[in-house]
């Protein structure tokens, strides 16, 4: 195989094991598909917001993702399963010259699924074949395509859940889907020493470039909660009029309330006078014991004003995340998303896929009941704008 | 059945046959079936731009006419197929109260096709014991129903050619598709004497309420063309800079152009120096003997300026239309769509059926290709808004 | 003086009087003067919607008029007074090629109203001089320049009530102006007879291209108003919850309604339960017995619904003018601003001024308190988008 | 006076001379006074983006800020100048309940700049009294005044330099202003150690609540220039196509420019190949000496990615800035304007000053040739959202 240009400033890692990646390509792969399984072919179709993409085309593009930078570069005689789908299901726009009709995902009614199912099912042969064969740096790169690909298994789940439930009818996407499956966490505060800690990651297994360089940070003395804030909680800050009053508020939040016209989280309904949530499993009477789930930034900003209390920097997040339990909800940190001391963007598209985002997005700490099993660890920083709620994202506060 | 209290309102009609209606009513809705016959259930669902409907919203709509107005007055006893679905597809919304989500068409991926075509058979069983039970005026509403109808195929046809015709890869419709049948059409103008003609529907068919009251026009002397304005014709216009060149144009027409960055008819492509127009049955070299489609009425009035002519009026084109072939393309008017002497709007749901678009459009006269067998007739005002460029619309002529 | 190249196709008329119109130029020239007379620097400047234009923009456009059409052509030696006002100054953009910096009007602080009250200055003398050489079609096209001007008076007084109607501190304009000079007029209807009547402009006077040519058309029996809908008579309409009923109004009507939150005519404001209303005198309570003013046509034709009747067509307006009194509002009519037959567009600038505005506007006839005297007659056809409602517009019925 | 109830959370200061802030305050007065001079009264009013506020608006508002906070607090028997300036110059809209009309800033012609004068003088005679017997909590917050209408003089310069520079004459504000009075700035680079550093407000004089608590940061070893860069190092990306590239900018950034066509910063123009910039004293050609102006961070950002560089954080520019000269424009870093580590926010409207505006914003740190003398400080953090480049702000770049 032809190394790709890319693959010399990726982040050194040692050797991976071919056949254990080969393993986990077969997996991840094979977990996106099970994600799709309750969905008709119509509900693969449709992106009512432009954060949501339909989940036909996340199928194809994490397809894509393998196909351009492993198969397209490993052989002259390689040739592509459809010669317009690199320009259909390439995400990182700018670096593409050519557009005859902009691809504007939610109008895309073909490919169908089947096609695409049949696009996955040919790179999938041909990747098979080719990752025994693939050196260090190559492996590295496939590692990279697997993660990208989970990340995409997430959103899925998100973006079908947002599709489901600002359908009229409200159709369960499964009546199994359990959002919630540990509720039994300790309450109470952490308190974590001032002092200098390291912050960021350490050791030899897989993390994006954001992580990167571990340093250190002066963190002043602090407490933290054991829990996330539920529904519960949640709900007397609604019912006691947060939404209608600015001075618990951001301003460019007030700006986004005022605009949009918002009087609760994303998924809540109001109906005869009580509150119901849209679930995965459905339209359901909002559960109080549950954490909170679907607030943006300017809400858990908000909550946390309203509540006396504030959110957690991403450090003092990743200092005391031993010390309690996370994996219910992205939980989001008073840090803006911004490059670590010593950060270096790799050339190339690769380099296009977290420097290009460090402004105006915050940090979000942890992992969702949706992420792929594995995937986070304490150091992952996620990131979205702040007004963005689509996410199973939640809040743990400090004291102030 | 209970008479819905409509009907009273409606223009007086002479009694229909119930038999020829029933056959009628099994007719039309095989048709509707019949166009979406070549579509993927994908195709069903998009809604490119707010005038593009996805085609199962149409299928669901026209058959949520019948269960509105007849089945649910008929008798107390009727259950609806869906509670819902009177809410998701009425599209009076005017006077429709409640209001839980609003039902953004190209963004509902349920009700699937396969439950829509339930939903079909099911108001069609029932509907078939019905029909031959209506009095007279039901009958009426009946045959506005099925011409509701045949306007929806119509629009059908145009949106699935829209969704399909943006699409990056072209996919035909249907590539038997002819949309220009009958092209031996002779050139030369024909002349009409000045003089007071009498417009308006006549008769006692079906027609419309703004085809009515039939009433008498002053016509100075003209000369109309016998064909239609050829893609050939419409190349010179396109290829000597009339996008670029404010004169021949409209105000608003021009800022429609700035706006959009208009430079050529919608559906034709310049790719590698040679014009391509997206048809039904696919992307195809252009054909400089069909005449000219989807073009809106700003396009129609430029290059009449360009070319020294001028569109005729709407009361032209009846006066004269016994002596042209038409039915290829909707043709445009110098006319705005404004109320004939002694129109009055019906009382209730059927009253916002003409009424109320009466201003702020232009008219076209005619048929199309698209347009079902026997619906139209020359004196049948069809009206759009003037940017509009998704019908198979064309040009006709007349001397200044 | 070169003869400017536009002025061949103006319509044909006899040859004007140069002293006559050396009068009327010193007369107009000096009314605008007259009109701005109650401003502080301040007001001359500000644009607060696009459709208001600052009245220095005015005071300098129609003066770039007469040194564009008439010094810059008179002779090679004239030079204008600011080499760029051409550019700042020229409303006729579609025919300007350079463009530095968009001249957005309201953002102009320079040049200042002493600035521009030296440009007029400078003009007036010149013209002054020019006018007894003028040519019998340089003479004409002098008497469109103050008809052009004439219109912008109006405008003047109209963007100035919107300016200081839509400050919180109300200013007055000038607490001595009257907007019904006139109130006593009877009640009762007109009625005409079927048959054809001749419309458009007929004689030799000035008149615009739109007026003309006179011809026939067929107007059926009818009954109109001989008094215009009165304040009180609309405040039962708003007051009887018109604007929060879809019933009444167009479909695009609705949307501007539901868009903009419309819920009374322009100028009126309810304070404490009473209804005031802004005039150029003033905020004032309002005057049940003054004709309703600042409603568009889609105000307009809501109310006729409302009230079980129906606006004139231009024609039936014209034909029966004779017989009631007009010139308090601009009156609303049922027609859309379509050419006359035989209708041509002049070549050049001079061709913009009417022609290219024939789509998506409505008819309005007569005149109102804001028309300097003798501008207007029987065959005048003013025009407007149906959502403008800045005017002095009001509403005479016909019965259906 | 009643002491205000916003006053008890203040940031503890200690007593602040009466005499000496009684000078400043006449001060500082006088200086607002000063900058408008130049101005004619038409300049006073516009508004062009929203960001830009009228200069007459400044004026009030800043006098508003002590008729307010001091005089309508003083006594029950003060008279405010005018009973609606409260409501037209307060720009903490969220606390105010009342709106007859929004007071849309630059589209109030009255009141005029000369009732402005009147109010400014009114409301000074009455300070004057009112000083010498205010309490020291009460003079605190008088330096917040001052403070906070010393921050509106900048905001005059740079909002009168957008209004003449986007003005299509390009009138001067003042021929003798110079943009750039220091020019001899020594090159090179500063290293500086790693190590714990502390920052933030330390000390007795005024500061704003933003700047403190000061506390310690981790700061790794770094270099930064002694020279901020120039416009002949700008015009070299510039002419390099760097506004034509994705890979220098964030993914934001380039949203930016694709949606406003950007092609060069703020007030450059390219006239017949040569580059102009509009400076306070008119149009001239670029000088390529000068320190950039008018960048925002974006370009700020993909200038330094551009030549391989950095920007440096807020504490890594505090904790180097007294090794280098300051000054000229304000700085870019790559912080994010966050709360400092114990930072509380006020209760009341002084709450809103600086804690609501905590995200979406970069910090900037030094002063530049527009603010006032003795405003800043090396702790001072001002700050704007990432695309506003009105400001006179620069770059000062890091290594890698």
């Amino acid at each position: 195989m032809n190394k790709p240009t890319d693959i010399q400033e990726l982040p050194s890692m040692p050797n991976a094991d071919s056949e254990a990646l080969l393993k986990k390509y077969i997996d991840v792969r094979a977990h996106t598909l099970q994600i799709v399984r309750p969905l008709r072919a119509e509900d693969f179709v449709v992106q009512p917001v432009v954060d949501v993409s339909p989940a036909k085309w996340h199928m194809a593009h994490t397809t894509w993702f393998f196909e351009e930078f492993f198969l397209a570069k490993s052989s002259d005689s390689y040739k592509r399963f459809h010669p317009r789908y690199a320009f259909l299901f390439n995400s990182y726009y700018e670096s593409v010259g050519e557009r005859v009709l902009r691809p504007n995902r939610g109008n895309m009614s073909r490919p169908t699924v089947d096609e695409i199912r049949d696009y996955r099912q040919f790179v999938d042969e041909h990747m098979m074949s080719l990752i025994p064969q693939l050196n260090p740096a190559s492996l590295q790169l496939l590692e990279l395509g697997l993660n990208h690909e989970q990340q995409h298994q997430e959103l899925m789940l998100t973006d079908i859940k947002y599709v489901l439930g600002h359908n009229p009818l409200f159709p369960p996407y499964d009546e199994q889907f359990e959002e919630t499956p540990n509720r039994k966490i300790e309450e109470g505060f952490i308190s974590i020493e001032e002092g200098v800690y390291e912050v960021g990651f350490e050791g030899e297994g897989f993390h994006f470039d954001n992580e990167k360089e571990r340093h250190k940070v002066y963190v002043n003395q602090f407490e933290i909660r054991k829990n996330l804030v539920t529904n519960s909680e949640y709900k007397e800050f609604v019912e006691a009029g947060a939404y209608q009053n600015p001075k618990y508020w951001h301003s460019d939040a007030w700006a986004w309330i005022k605009e949009n016209n918002i009087t609760q989280p994303l998924h809540w309904h109001q109906i005869d006078n009580n509150w119901y949530r849209y679930a995965l499993a459905g339209l359901q009477l909002l559960d109080g014991g549950e954490p909170v789930t679907h607030v943006n930034f300017y809400e858990a900003a908000a909550f946390a004003e309203w509540s006396g209390m504030r959110l957690p920097t991403e450090f003092e997040w990743e200092v005391a995340s031993d010390q309690f339990v996370w994996g219910q909800r992205w939980e989001h940190t008073n840090s803006a998303y911004l490059p670590y001391p010593g950060f270096l963007k790799p050339e190339g598209a690769i380099g296009e896929y977290n420097g290009k985002f460090m402004v105006n997005q915050m940090v979000l700490r942890g992992s969702s009941v949706a992420t792929p099993t594995g995937h986070s660890r304490k150091t992952y920083r996620n990131f979205f704008h702040p007004h963005l709620q689509w996410q199973f994202s939640g809040i743990r506060l400090c004291k102030k």
